[in-house]
């Protein structure tokens, strides 16, 4: 007998057939012999609709009232859930965040898990109940509601899976599992079957949304399988896990873009120790994450300091950076607004040279710039024109023969 | 400095732009000085949206699951109004039942309120803050979410004003106050400016649908003054309080119906002691409230044993009296479910003889047959065929003298 945590996400969940179809599967699960925790998101566009009423009441809504509001959209999916899997005689229980308890700190909106009670659950397990737990929230220690930030669920499934020490946690998506490159836009993209916690944490973060990054640094500490597959069939999907030997030998595991970024550009910064301090410090102070950086060599005391930021947070970063800029004298702050993020991921780059060579001279071939570079041991990132992003993600896709799983050149 | 409690029912929050009202008229009421605790229902349609999903899901959804599920409601305009009082500068905070704790029994979805703890209220309203409380719902004593029942939000803000002992309770409802009779069949009924807790109790319970029943038995029991007014303008609604010799001297306060009832009739049940408790506990067992019972005159040894149960309520009802007719060896179990149920309700009556006839003979003069009676001490109602219960109202209400304050016939 296994203890097994399935999470479905709000697509899983959009309609009543669809949670009756969650149910037919849990139920089979449970059938095969396992104990079983659920973890279900909002029924999908639930939570943009209560975004919305808020962003009516006021431009800033309140953090606080803000967990509240948007917890009630799990509510609703574990209270029909449990009552499906009821109907059908099964014994099941609906937990809320503060029902379990989730505790968590009090950072609202993007609260962070503390502690998990495992015993009210680990009482009903044994009693043959299956455990239908809303993600995305918790309770603080003074008994606020409080929530993970978007797509906390699978935060939550991973961190359920690692309190009771489950056999896997499974994360049931609309897509078949994570795939070597995003299928919209390359055909050859593959599904991978085995990836390792640190190419995942590249992969979520990089854009491959499938899993939040959280969810895989949790799994990661805790040493959680997670399973991500399609709740709409029964194929195999790709599992998450400790790395091994095989996974090493695969030199690129996958290949991710993102669009959401801006370039800013400070141009003729005094080329002074501290300078690069006085640029960002303002940025951090104004909760704003600047992603890569990048400062050219020193030519006659002056150099141009380069930096991303998110769409949703170009107007602000500009601003602040046009008054640092002014203060430390730099002659002009440039922006560009069209540019992509594409990046190679790989465990088996560690101990092969000459990937990152492959990478450059494959777009080169495609006559694509490269406006910046940054690395890291299994990853590479580089920023180039928006309108290659495609071309960019299909020839390198392509170059590393992610498209046939049996022909990887090295 | 009057401690107020005020309540805002579904219609009051049903947009975005009545919650903002709301605010306004909250934070008037702070403005004047007082402190606050404001008790809202679900936006009007959304518990309707919630019953909806639980019944696509089963026939009869589990109770727990259903009490998780139509919470969610209040959860989100206590959510939506805190943080809109909080975008106007005022100091609030939302309330969950559980967060109270309004501590109740375990009857899910009818569950009653055992006990109220005002300490975190306390403490918030000596600091200035106004709280928002979700009506409706509570938590049992091993941490279940519970809901009061249909209307529930009403006997939530009395009993927290009863808790708080708070000075008035206002009802905010879509009308001016409680009526003689319902205003959309007839023309002529009248605002009640004071009204008794007992007459209260029976117009309430008799589907006058301005309060929940048991809030004026909450509000009678605590001696809370309930106000109940319109959340659309200034107007002075209706007072229900205790009583005095100035209400006594009417004969007939108001005139109620309800539509919502059916009627089941056991048919040659043999007539032997402990037949209308074998008929009856197993309905009680599966808390199913009977209104109106009437047993006929035996004939032979057999009567007929005649009883009414909600709408709602019909259909598990009628299978549990078929399986209990058929033990007892009944010859029949016959139904209607197009009935009504006429009422006259006024302290007055205690001490007037001749009213039952006058409404006996005002019916009859009309052709409406009488299919069931019951009397209480300050009511008498009957039931009737349903097509004729607008026809029924209006001529009781002319009959008894509503229409005209001034000329009330004895």
């Amino acid at each position: 007998m296994a203890l097994v945590v399935q999470k479905y996400g709000g697509t899983s969940v959009g309609d009543i057939e669809r949670i009756k179809n969650v149910a037919r599967r849990v139920a089979k699960t449970y059938d095969a012999g396992n104990q079983l925790v659920v973890v279900l998101s909002a029924m999908s566009g639930e939570t943009n609709k209560l975004v919305a009423f808020a962003n009516e009441i006021c431009e800033f809504p309140d953090t606080r009232e803000y967990d509240v509001l948007v917890s009630s959209g799990e509510q609703v999916t574990v209270a029909l859930l449990a009552m499906c899997l009821k109907s059908m005689g099964y014994k099941a229980k609906s937990y809320l965040g503060h029902q379990v308890p989730i505790v968590t700190d009090s950072a609202f909106s993007k609260a962070r898990i503390e502690k998990i009670s495992e015993k009210n659950m680990r009482q009903d397990l044994a009693d043959g109940t299956i455990i239908v737990a809303a993600g995305f929230q918790g309770v603080d220690r003074t008994g606020n509601i409080t929530t993970l930030g978007r797509g906390g669920s699978d935060t939550s499934a991973v961190a359920l899976a690692a309190a009771l020490k489950a056999d896997v946690c499974e994360i049931y998506t609309d897509v078949d599992g994570v795939y070597t490159t995003d299928p919209n836009i390359c055909e050859g993209a593959r599904k991978i079957d085995r990836i390792s916690y640190d190419e995942m944490l590249e992969l979520a973060s990089l854009g491959a949304k499938v899993l939040q990054i959280r969810s895989v640094q949790f799994a990661k500490k805790f040493n959680v399988n997670v399973h991500v597959r399609s709740s709409f069939n029964d194929n195999k999907g790709t599992l998450v896990t400790k790395e091994d030997s095989e996974m090493e030998s695969i030199l690129v595991s996958g290949i991710t873009y993102a669009k959401d970024e801006t370039k800013i550009a400070v141009m003729r910064v005094p080329d002074k120790p501290g300078i690069a301090a006085r640029l960002l410090s303002p940025l951090s102070e104004a909760n704003i994450s600047v992603d890569m950086i990048v400062q050219n060599v020193s030519e006659d005391g002056y150099t141009d300091f380069t930096f991303t930021v998110s769409k949703a947070d170009f107007k602000k970063a500009l601003l602040i950076t046009r008054e640092a800029a002014e203060e430390i004298n730099a002659k002009d702050v440039l922006t560009d607004e069209s540019i992509s993020k594409v990046s190679i991921v790989g465990l088996g780059m560690r101990s092969h040279a000459g990937v990152a060579t492959k990478m450059f001279d494959t777009l080169a071939h495609e006559g694509i710039n490269i406006q910046m570079i940054s690395t890291s041991e299994i990853k590479i990132s580089v920023v180039i024109d928006a309108k290659y992003t495609e071309l960019a993600v299909r020839v390198l896709h392509n170059a590393f023969g992610l498209s046939n799983k049996d022909v990887q050149p090295e």
